[in-house]
């Protein structure tokens, strides 16, 4: 386990890069001169909905499951997820032969069910709230001795999904920007270090739904806010920041900005029909932040983070429900 | 222009693909161990859908505008076609400056007319039948002397998208088999000169919705049958076999397997929700082939074009149509 006090380091983004190299995807990135047009700018999509399990979250899982010592593996993990953590880690437990045990809000979109059971991750339902997940939790991990995988709050967590940024640069090494969604801010924090370890010109920008803006709020006030009833479509990033994360974000992001629902619903749309791409609402929250005035971004070679693609298709936000 | 009695030489495809290089995306090739477990076999998706336009068309009317003359140019271009490569004859008509006439049937799905005005093509519309397109497309060459840039039975058209399939080759070399999609004949007929030329053991096998099953009759036949009242949501492959793109077909395609629409609406749902893709339903016509039983493909590395994603998003084939 990594020393907390010296936070997220390249080493061990490095580490985390060789430890899940053969476990996780390298995502390609997409372009379109339709939306470079309308943008007035260059955009590259890192294509995170394509990751193992639909989301980015499939690398700092991996990299936590395989970073534990033999023995403390054997008695599993275990994490609190609204979703697309939760699959991922069930996932990289099946890699590695261990159980997982997830602790999931009793609200949680049916798709993101679905796939925890497919990976053969046990599932224990509670309330949607973020001390029910954590008793719950706790009781699980008391009951199994499992390790607790916090979906953000976690250095090695942390470390895997920074190598999301690691890959872009490498991909489209001359960018200027880089918008990434912040929910307990496990990819932001991860993606301002790689980013700014590997090009400390690039400029890193939060966006954040407003109807979950705790990030932009502690942001401005320099300490933790907490979300209090997060309203948004974004189903993904209603988390509170973690202090692990918060601490990177201070030093090494630009500002984070926030987007109405409406926007993300409307990037969403953009995206599936002009970039032909699955992604859920929370992946289309930073080209959402393109959709409105605020960022002045003309003319300039932006990475966004599509975060991750798993939605219910019968329950799309711009179509009446399936009638079959 | 090329000598037709040569058919298409692999000499007309490495031109093709210099000339369209940087006019056209190489497109990523997307894999899941989840389809793959689901198939029993290991499948390899070439993304057409995230092509220029949304299709592979691109290639093919890139290839045949940049291929005119100087002075054949100057006049303009023109074609009848369903949606796609009306679309991708107008943006590669654009590139060149020149104009593009495009005769489409007034039955043409919303998303297919918007692409064509979007790239600045001038539409004419007529009856959805071949000979209205026909006669429609006569009239305006004769009014404008623009070139007729057929959809699919033209030496250039095909050299032009089988580039496609090169291209999955070289992604990945190790396949033992292509299912690709036969409408008008081509993409099949481009795919099979190219992989069979790159690799001579490469099996290649057209697939077709069992609506508009002309191909296969064609096929087994021996002669061109043509297609009459074709029913499926397959839009993209209702055409009648070319010519040009049969003489290939009989001598290179091992079989040509049909597809109810049933299984390729399933398909199609099962592309958006674990490839998390928007694959138009024609797209996912290779697909539905390994959905049903028949196809004896346990446990071989299989290439499947994903021919285009362009679709209204209001009327997808599972949901109730949008009430906003």
């Amino acid at each position: 386990m990594p020393e907390d006090s010296a936070g997220l380091t390249w080493k061990l983004i490095e580490q985390a890069r060789e430890r899940i190299a053969d476990k996780v995807s390298v995502t390609p990135v997409l372009t379109s001169a339709t939306l470079d047009a309308q943008a007035g700018a260059h955009l590259y999509f890192k294509c995170e909905n394509f990751q193992k399990c639909g989301a980015f979250k499939a690398r700092g899982a991996t990299n936590a499951v395989f970073a534990l010592s033999e023995q403390a593996a054997l008695r599993g993990v275990a994490t609190h997820s609204s979703g697309n953590h939760a699959a991922a880690l069930a996932r990289a437990a099946r890699l590695r032969g261990i159980s997982a045990y997830i602790v999931m809000p009793d609200n949680s979109a049916q798709a993101k069910r679905a796939a925890v059971s497919r990976y053969g991750g046990e599932i224990t339902y509670c309330a949607p709230t973020l001390a029910a997940r954590e008793s719950t939790a706790r009781q699980v991990m008391a009951a199994t001795g499992a390790a607790l995988v916090h979906p953000y709050d976690d250095l090695l967590v942390m470390a895997g999904q920074a190598t999301a940024a690691v890959e872009l640069l490498e991909q489209v090494p001359d960018l200027d920007v880089i918008l990434c969604t912040v929910g307990g801010g496990g990819l932001l924090s991860g993606t301002a270090v790689a980013a700014r370890t590997v090009k400390p010109a690039v400029r890193v920008i939060g966006i954040e739904p407003a109807g979950a803006d705790d990030a932009a709020r502690s942001f401005r006030a320099g300490q933790i806010l907490p979300s209090v009833n997060p309203d948004t479509i974004a189903d993904g990033l209603r988390s509170s920041l973690g202090v692990r994360p918060f601490a990177e974000i201070r030093r090494l992001v630009e500002d984070i900005a926030t987007v109405p629902d409406e926007a993300i619903v409307r990037a969403m749309r953009v995206l599936w029909e002009v970039l032909k791409v699955v992604v859920e609402p929370s992946g289309a929250v930073p080209y959402a932040a393109l959709l409105a005035p605020g960022l002045a971004l003309r003319g300039r070679r932006i990475g966004l983070v599509l975060s991750g693609g798993n939605l219910d298709l019968d329950r799309l936000p711009w179509s009446a429900p399936a009638t079959h």
